[in-house]
């Protein structure tokens, strides 16, 4: 061990850091692997964020968001106790982890695969992961099932549940997920990074269970990703141990009022939604047609199983054609390729490039 | 108890959570209470903000903030190793008590007064807080005065030293926090948020030993507060271990290019750093010749103890003139009010209400 390794703890010398996806600077490059939004933010975000850019950067930003607090409280109908406002939603879910699972006795529980950031996050925090594969086909086990399982844990400290999931795209009912939350003694959050691209969305759970939390973000969905902002909506007793452990000024200025712009102007991003869902179920009918074995997806992503050659190749013969997807070097992942829903011309930019890897 | 307190960690119950100064909205109100730089951004700055503001919002920002580092490191004469950013120094400081110190075992200390954030982490990671009394006149006491006192601990997982102090605003010397750190067996965080209003800094000290830090921040001396960039310098391992518990995307897109801009116009911000210090030297003068007791200040803020009233008093008399300054309800802070350094004009309006308030 070199000398300087002495001052860090053990858990931390131990940690393998998580491995986002790639951000390069390639000019041309269609860009379809970190799930962001093909569209732009609203002219009007954009207006307000411009407005903001004066001398008032000097001063610290609001330190609990309250004007988007305010906001999210009447776009959720409940009241701005609920929330608490992240430095993107990747921060809460740290934060939930400390806040709710006791070092080395608690436990983060979570499907495999879903967002992979969950046991990297137990890591950090030294607490047991427990990991329990989905179905086959992505599909929640039921709690007749998880009571079946040896390894799944009722009394779990956390359990963090992707919905719509990702990589799969696949979406759950509230109703299922209702019977899990009534099941689990601990904290549960859904992780709903994706929702706005599916069919329905279990805010209700947050507002109606006290151990359940609701994440978003304005990233994907709300074409934020540069800005850094995510939320949870949940009970006041929750959200009021998550602020304790909050920095004092967590949300940047320019991104709470992007944000406040943005709930200012949602028909924008509505019909967003619209023209990535065509998008997404046409780009689905295409590849389809090319021999790709794909499953049905709620967000903007599609995950899907490559014919001819191996994903891992796809990845590169697609980065050959200028063209960059994820593929995740995972059990029960390595067979697949992730695409992002892009514009409707990058999807066909993507369809002739498969043809013309597939000739 | 009540109910929902059950799924939060009993350590995090326990907490009071830190008490960041006030951000009021009053229109016409002088803020001289959080230390925020009274003058704007450059119009580079400004200029390059706005610049970036459009689509490209939807993207990730760069995870690491690489060209940043790459700046800060010409400018610091090192290499990008050496460099971390965090969501304003805050982040950095949290998570150097999360890589660094041992929960209970290991210990957090620092010097009283200094920034109250410190003992707030300690308590929300769970570590022994080892307090120890700078002398009367906030001057660093020596290596052998460490030695005789009881309750210091030169095995100290982790200790932190406001470097020029706050809330005094006195500055040391190099060679005193040198020896400090020879001697100190556990990392050392130098914290510097306001060094570029003092004579000397100690960054060569966090690139000659593996065991030193140094924090820095774009709010203060740069005008960013609204912006949460912050960063670190030290050996490459401290920073490797800082890296593995960040998170992902850490720094929002618009700060990063922000602090990069202001690194490119440096002469804007120096004479800020003039304007700022000859503010304070004159205020202090005047001040002092109204009865009120000083501490020579190395910092864009002053410490003083008011003549005639409490400072309790000071505080809500000078609130009623609508400018607002910092009172600590703390012990050994309770008799002295700080007092940001504003602009000339802001200077010239306090000393006039402050003859006011006296008769």
């Amino acid at each position: 061990m070199k000398a300087g390794q002495l001052f860090i703890r053990p858990l931390v010398r131990r940690l393998r850091p998580y491995v986002p996806g790639e951000q390069p600077k390639i000019q041309g490059l269609i860009k379809l692997n970190t799930n962001e939004n093909p569209y732009p933010p609203s002219p009007k975000v954009l207006a307000a964020i411009k407005a903001a850019v004066d001398g008032r950067l000097r001063l610290y930003p609001d330190p609990t968001a309250q004007p988007l607090r305010i906001k999210l409280a009447k776009f959720h109908w409940c009241k701005h106790e609920n929330i608490i406002i992240g430095n993107g939603s990747d921060e809460l879910l740290a934060m939930a982890t400390r806040a709710f699972v006791e070092l080395r006795r608690g436990a983060v529980q979570y499907f495999t695969p879903s967002y992979s950031l969950y046991p990297v996050l137990a890591d950090i925090h030294g607490a047991r992961k427990r990991p329990m594969p989905l179905h086959a086909d992505f599909g929640l086990p039921s709690v007749a099932e998880l009571k079946r399982a040896k390894q799944w844990d009722f009394r779990a400290a956390l359990t963090f549940v992707t919905t719509p999931n990702a990589p799969s795209g696949r979406g759950y009912s509230t109703t299922q997920l209702e019977d899990l939350c009534r099941a689990q003694k601990g904290v549960v959050v859904l992780d709903e990074a994706y929702v706005d691209f599916a069919r329905e969305n279990a805010v209700k759970l947050a507002l109606n269970y006290p151990h359940v939390l609701v994440a978003r973000t304005f990233s994907k969905a709300y074409s934020l990703c540069f800005q850094r902002v995510g939320y949870f909506v949940g009970h006041p007793e929750l959200i009021a141990a998550l602020d304790k452990i909050r920095d004092s000024y967590n949300v940047n200025g320019l991104g709470q009022i992007a944000a406040v712009a943005t709930l200012d102007d949602l028909s924008y991003y509505r019909g967003n939604f619209r023209k990535i869902i065509e998008t997404r179920e046409r780009l689905s009918r295409l590849l389809g047609e090319l021999g790709f074995q794909l499953f049905p997806s709620q967000t903007n992503f599609i995950l899907t199983r490559p014919p001819k050659f191996s994903a891992k190749d796809w990845l590169r013969k697609l980065r050959e054609q200028k063209i960059l997807v994820r593929w995740f070097d995972a059990p029960g992942l390595r067979d697949f390729l992730r695409l992002s829903i892009g514009t409707p011309a990058e999807a066909w930019v993507l369809v002739q490039a498969t043809k013309r890897i597939l000739t």
